[in-house]
């Protein structure tokens, strides 16, 4: 059987989590979803140890933030880390990913994830992930759709087609986000799953497709990846990478190639997409709060805490109090306090945008 | 004519502005009713320059709190600063700045005025001020009455007795804090006046009426004053000060001596008793908001944001960002940060007593 590589992609950037996210700190760097303070990425790596290898997992990045990513996952080889010089969209990562691997191993089966999501059960996620690697013998990508639980517009969909082998369906085709009518629609429907952006392939079939449908991609690559030694490589990659096609996995290949699959899977999936579901996926006391164990809440119900600062406290700890408060969010960090309420939580834009037009970069 | 000593009572303690306020930082040291920035003390210290230059301002506070009282006031000598080694409630406060003031000034005559209120009108307040002193002549002890304006429970009230000179009344007698139906009689009689905790006196009276209300004081003071030089004076003031008899000013003297007026004052006078207060007295944006002009406030109304960080944020300035929420108050200092409705506000309380409880006395 061939060997399995994982691909996380980990270059993304956002700001609905800010002040937590930042450009030097994005939202899979964040402990969004844990009680351990594990970071999201860290989370994503660890919960496909059981079938993944630390030497087979590859962590696509930016530049500046490769240094972060080391050291949120020690295990894993610098060697595994690339850094994108410019950010390119998903084709270009996932492209480059697949060539180090295919160089290094020509029979490679390769997963790619997110490195930002939340996942409630973990063995049903990698029950899921072994039937979709299965399926890749027969299929030229295959990935996971979600089984929605509610009317989502912010996701994409995957309408599923034919029933293949077990749990396995053709993908009839690929839906943007819907509004809420068509979202409602989608749901009734059973034949609707979320996009959740996992990819399962051969690295020698993603390279195929590469060739086909993306050949500008595809020739970049191959430049790179003739530079033979490893400080030859990052030089041409810092050359060639800002002149690939910026375009998404999804459009540039998914939605033109034939025999695309997809498994339906249920696991507590979350694309953790605000403080309000940041709220909802961790641990709360009694009184429905999500807080670091040292903050007071008093006659306070239903808020989330997020204390982020780093910086040393001569005094010691550090405290946030709320005292009768309902449903908030507070997100502490070193130099920004933000107070919002939880249901309102996308509203942090608002805060981004004016930062944004005052020029206080470093506050973004 | 003689010459007018004044007395800043400035040792207090208290909690009703935590985490703005703390041990080593108490209310009258924060900026909590001025747009400048300037501590209560500093206004308090300000408002009376054009009655009584510095040399003659005496200011009483605890013994770890005179450097940074020093650092507030700059103008003031160094030897006009006494530190209390405990706090010994008015009585001995009022007691040995009036020995000291005595024995450089026998004509003296004093006023004792609070370091952490809050005064709208600054000449109405000097005006009354000069009808205390005059009054001083005729009677052992003047005080200041507010005229209420609202049926307040938490001060203690004075009721007015007969007409004397102009704007000046016998004390009929102090009365304690009311309970709400008292207070609203208080409010409707015409005869009660808020306690503002001002006095006038000629320092010679003073010592008499120490000498014989409260004796032991009498006798420790004069210990104190026995001793000659700075150095000695020091010693012997941390031997017999906490000796002495602790007791106030109200309880000691006024309720017991006899020709005590109080002259009725109409200033936009407040003792700046909570967060709610310091908002109330705080400059507001068009929406209601008393914030630092940093902050960012985005549908938000009628919040108070108050931020005492101090340390160096290497990336220039901080952030304090409202978004979508109303009647707060958030207050941001280095180690704290505090979220409670406004009109709560005196339930910040409740945080202080439970981290006593914990035994977090840095947070104190």
């Amino acid at each position: 059987m061939s060997d399995l590589y994982a691909v996380i992609m980990a270059g993304g950037a956002g700001t609905r989590f800010w002040p937590a996210s930042r450009n030097h700190r994005p939202k899979q760097l964040l402990p969004l979803a844990s009680a351990t303070g594990e970071p999201l990425v860290a989370t994503s790596v660890r919960r496909i140890l059981p079938l993944c290898p630390p030497e087979r997992i590859y962590v696509v990045t930016a530049e500046h933030l490769t240094a972060a990513m080391q050291a949120a996952l020690p295990g894993i080889p610098a060697e595994n880390f690339l850094s994108e010089p410019v950010p390119r969209n998903t084709a270009p990562c996932i492209g480059w990913a697949n060539a180090e691997i295919l160089a290094r191993d020509p029979d490679a089966k390769v997963m790619v994830l997110a490195s930002d999501h939340f996942i409630a059960d973990e063995d049903g996620f990698r029950r899921t992930v072994e039937t979709a690697l299965a399926a890749t013998d027969a299929w030229n990508v295959v990935t996971i759709g979600i089984t929605p639980t509610r009317p989502e517009t912010g996701y994409g969909y995957i309408e599923k087609g034919k029933a293949a082998s077990d749990g396995v369906y053709a993908v009839e085709r690929f839906v943007e986000k819907p509004n809420n009518e068509r979202a409602l629609e989608y749901l009734a429907s059973g034949h609707h799953l979320w996009n959740s952006g996992m990819f399962f392939f051969k690295a020698s079939a993603m390279a195929r497709l590469i060739g086909s449908h993306l050949p500008a991609l595809g020739e970049g690559l191959d430049v790179m990846m003739r530079a033979p030694a490893a400080a030859a490589r990052r030089e041409t990659v810092r050359r060639v990478f800002p002149e690939l096609p910026s375009i998404s996995i999804d459009h540039g290949i998914m939605e033109r190639a034939q025999r695309i699959a997809v498994v339906p899977g249920n696991f507590g999936w979350s694309d953790v997409g605000s403080w309000q579901s940041s709220w909802e996926l961790s641990e709360k006391d009694a009184s429905d709060n999500a807080a670091p164990s040292g903050a007071i809440l008093i006659e306070s119900r239903g808020n989330l805490v997020s204390d982020l600062r780093t910086a040393a406290d001569p005094a010691g700890d550090r405290v946030i109090a709320l005292i009768g408060v309902d449903n908030l969010a507070v997100v502490v960090t070193d130099d920004v306090v933000l107070v919002i309420p939880r249901d309102k939580a996308q509203d942090v834009r608002k805060a981004v945008e004016l930062l944004k037009s005052q020029g206080a970069l470093t506050k973004l």
